[in-house]
């Protein structure tokens, strides 16, 4: 298929009707309106539903009715709207229900800014809801990531029965570059009438299914929090997704990087390595499951001196890299959050300060 | 001081009096509705207001309101309700309020079960809402420190200027237990009038003092975040709370636990020593900030072969125990989460199979 | 068309769609929670979208968004839920949109109950709503009626760009009649390019359509409000419906009766008539507009001695029957309102004691 | 007392409070905000409480609350927010519940305009919300009789259990006028222990008082409109308050006018007057009940030859009048509705085309 050329937050509307997502609730808010404004068009070109609810309560509950039903569905959003999801994220993992959130991160804590950040990685990875429960969390790095990690978040949630967010920030949103939807990544849903209240009718069924978050019996609900932890356990054997850069050479630090972060920082890499300093990074794609293996693997190599976790953010994503690490090196944070993303001269820098400082 | 039986949740409310708060605002929830109720009776006879909002997220911004006001405000509810608060609290955090949560967590997720849980720990500590936040976060093993912990939680909210939670669970809001008052954590708040809008004329101010969260400018945002984490470092630095149990012996091996979960450890680890094995415990007191070093260094003795988070949840403040013990021991999790607390007998087995293993 | 047997509620949905209404926005409530139940079903097999929305205040502003895009749009409630849509219907009026509400009426004030009632009758003809507006008020007495002012409804709301009340009640709604949908009632939309945001694109234009209610300049808004009452006097001259019975004779009373409450008064008239007693009645189709003129010449027939409005109500529909009498007869009231309709012998009684009294 | 000059919004805050009301609950809207802000300073000084709810619809609520309690409440809003108000003022007059609504009325429908209107005239006198209810509704012509109505509304709520209403106009809320505080008008509540949820233990008392709107029996719910309605009949009797204007005249013409409306046709008649035409007006003080038999026999005068109704709405009250003149002379309407008060010239010159005509 031929590429297109595609601002961030059409494409990821695109993505989701090539993935078979024919509803669409939201509510709007900068930096993601686009991707409700172009869903709002198309939609009703191909038989699908878009409803503007009354506001992100109100949508995150209407995610649950079309999920309980077996339908795809799709909302996306930007920080403060994902907090006032976050009761219905959580009813929605407690009750085992498919469904796709997008959020396109902008600054906070508050009203904040609008411009980019990362600093709702704890909200997406440890659970901005209450009770044990994990989204799937892909962090796409450009438009065409945030493409693929789209169409594949649907049969993902699928597989899992839950909540799977795409964690994006307002330049993938707001960015345009040449994307292709690969057919192949678009999955028949399989499982639906063995869960779904999609009709005993139709499903040509004698019993009723339920679709319910309330197990007030304790050995019952503890039960249930054990499956639920299972499948966290599989995710974290089957879907880690990570890129490594660099890290095939001797390099004397790593970074942990992702998402646009993350593309400042290859740069950063190839200037330094362009002056003869390797350093190498590994790029989580899943937040959660994080890819807690490779980044001990990668900080546990003789020539590494120290890891540092570079994000949009005041220091979330170095706390997990903290846990991966072991004590094996010392591990820092650097970045920002403000809205502007630190430049690769800046990224340079504190390397350079870094290894000093390790000699 | 006389002590009186009373109630947790009834103790909270009255603790919350006596350290000045006289504005409450709540939306009633299984198992933390008699403190509304006792409330509701009690506010009246000090001229202090209760009001029952619309829905949680009304409550939310009510807190803020009176937080911006400068007015000690208090809330309390429990998982989900304080999901559907996750906006308010950022925006809270973001525009530097102090303000009170109190969530008695229940089993999770979705409407679970009303019975005790401790799966809130990540929303708690790792911020629910949006943005680089945090509060700080007590929890309490009885109904004597909720007491306390409610009183100091005024004037540190105060200190910070932010929101400070007190996360305990079904036990403690129900169990009666003999308490006193100390009025000595009555602290007379100091800094209001420098930010507050409390009227420029009650204040014989000029100048008016504004409240928000937004801030546009990218430079002005990251420094806003920089604040904010200096505060959370200093938090790290003064107000570490914890209590060590057992930890003068040549334990083999090391709980950490906390809240209701840990006074059965402590009957576990009675026992245990009664059969001539020593086992240590770190209870963190305040959850944020986590008493890392303390956990690492009980952790570091040479005599402890391992660690065991011990939580009435699925595994959450394991990954702070690991992130502690930089890989010095092995550090697993045990517990439940369904709404029955583990038993002794349970701990106890568990210990003896752990050490089983490690020899 | 054949006749097929169906329940009122379902046969007001059916009769909605084959007037080309795809759009259908509403929340649960008895009695009429059938419609919604029905459509739910109905509307995906037409393409035809069903949003229930959070509330009926949500409600009421998705059928505005609906209306303002030129589609054909309805929802059904009762009486508190039409009371939450009042603030909406106001705007929908000011905003010139067409858009039909069914009001499934039950007995009030507040809660009362859940059996049939006329009690909103001031709330449909007077305007729920704030400002200076009416809607077009059809009030049917059986299953066929309830399908054909359905099918009208439609036409006429985009006749006159506003909203138009379908008045019935519980029996109306609960009755299981044959009907026939007369497709001859169709009519096919033509006017929405002119106002409504149905897309620039679309309608090959180059200017926007602008929809609102908000006029600030008084000289503006005082033509706007001059504009609606023209279009209400219109409806006077055009849209007055109403079915005389027994008028032909020499009666010595005149009932005034609508709705269910009417078919029990034909029952009344006959049995009198078999006993030598002549009744006359009106039996109004619109309530607004109101069949003044009819009433008013009825009532001034020289055998008719008396005029009785006879309503499931506490007497609103009485109010403007004197209006339209002007005081030729004496005009009384008999109803009741609790959801038990008079019965034939006691509306029989009723008269029987006003001829007395006026001998 | 001495008289002090004061905004109308400000001297109604104030007389509420002089009459006892300690509870005001409102959300901001134009023309009415002012009063908020004024009790928003001055409740808290005397221990009263003022909360802003989230939206209009959680106003009516908490009246409804605040009112089942036995407290004296209030609420201020203008036309959008009476609407979301409504059904809250259906059940509040369906649980006899005392409460005093001020509506300060904008021209409508719709967001309209912020000018004053009497647009609102069938909404507070038939009910826009659900049901056989009515409020009794007072008309101030100016602020003296706005502070008198307000301590007025309190003592006739609570000999009526019902919802009482105050319908001002923008110039009211906004004019600036000498006003006094009668303190004869303050009126010691008496009979809530009879029925208020107001607490078993303050009562003394074995028995619960039960406040409701609920009545699923359609004989018991019957009855219960009955009570209403002969509540109704009562206040036709004990509260009908209107002034006659120069009725002592051999008028040709009857003017029927209320509100700010009627300083303006008084000022009219004046003119006239001079010029030697004798016009006459009764203005209705309360508009339910309405002065009925006042304006019939003011009509019947032998010399008026005509009847007209000067509303600042487009043809509300005139059906009013229409009713009570009973077809004795022929009643018009003439007014305007976009903010604008017709000038004293407009009504003259009006006034001469009519009789011109009659002539």
């Amino acid at each position: 298929m031929a590429k297109v050329l595609m601002k961030g937050n059409e494409a990821i509307g695109e993505a989701a009707i090539r993935a078979g997502c024919l509803n669409y609730f939201a509510y709007p808010i900068t930096p993601q309106s686009e991707v409700a404004e172009y869903l709002s068009k198309r939609l009703p070109e191909v038989n699908g539903v878009f409803v503007q609810g009354e506001s992100e309560v109100a949508v995150g509950y209407m995610i649950f009715g079309a999920a309980a039903c077996g339908e795809r569905v799709m909302t996306t959003s930007s920080s403060p709207g994902v907090s006032l999801m976050s009761e219905a994220i959580s009813y929605i993992a407690g009750a085992r229900c498919p469904a796709v959130f997008v959020n396109i991160v902008r600054g906070g804590p508050g009203l904040g800014g609008i411009l980019p950040s990362q600093g709702d990685y704890f909200q997406a990875t440890k659970g901005g809801g209450h009770g044990d429960y994990h989204m799937l969390v892909m962090a796409p790095d450009g438009v065409q990531e945030a493409v693929e990690m789209t169409m594949k978040a649907f049969p993902l949630a699928e597989k899992y029965r839950g909540p799977v967010m795409i964690l994006g920030d307002g330049l993938i949103g707001q960015m345009m570059e040449p994307v292709e939807f690969p057919d192949d990544l678009y999955v028949e849903p399989t499982n639906k009438d063995d869960w779904a209240t999609n009709g005993m009718e139709r499903r040509g069924s004698s019993t009723k299914n339920i679709v319910k978050s309330l197990y007030l019996d304790p050995a019952t609900l503890n039960n249930h929090n054990l499956l639920l932890k299972s499948q966290y356990e599989q995710m974290k054997r089957e879907e880690v997704r990570f890129e490594s850069y660099n890290t095939d050479t001797d390099y004397e630090l790593l970074i942990v990087s992702y998402g646009t972060m993350s593309r400042v920082c290859k740069t950063a890499i190839d200037n330094l390595k362009a002056e003869g300093l390797e350093i190498g990074m590994v790029r989580p794609q899943t937040l959660f499951p994080f890819p807690e293996k490779a980044i001990h693997d990668a900080a546990a190599k003789e020539s590494c001196k120290h890891v540092v976790s570079i994000e949009m953010s005041m220091g979330q994503m170095v706390e997990d890299v903290e846990r991966s690490v072991k004590g094996k090196k010392e591990v820092t944070w650097f970045g920002q959050c403000g809205g502007e993303v630190p430049t690769p001269e800046a990224v340079m820098e504190h390397i350079q300060t870094l290894l000093n400082q390790n000699q």
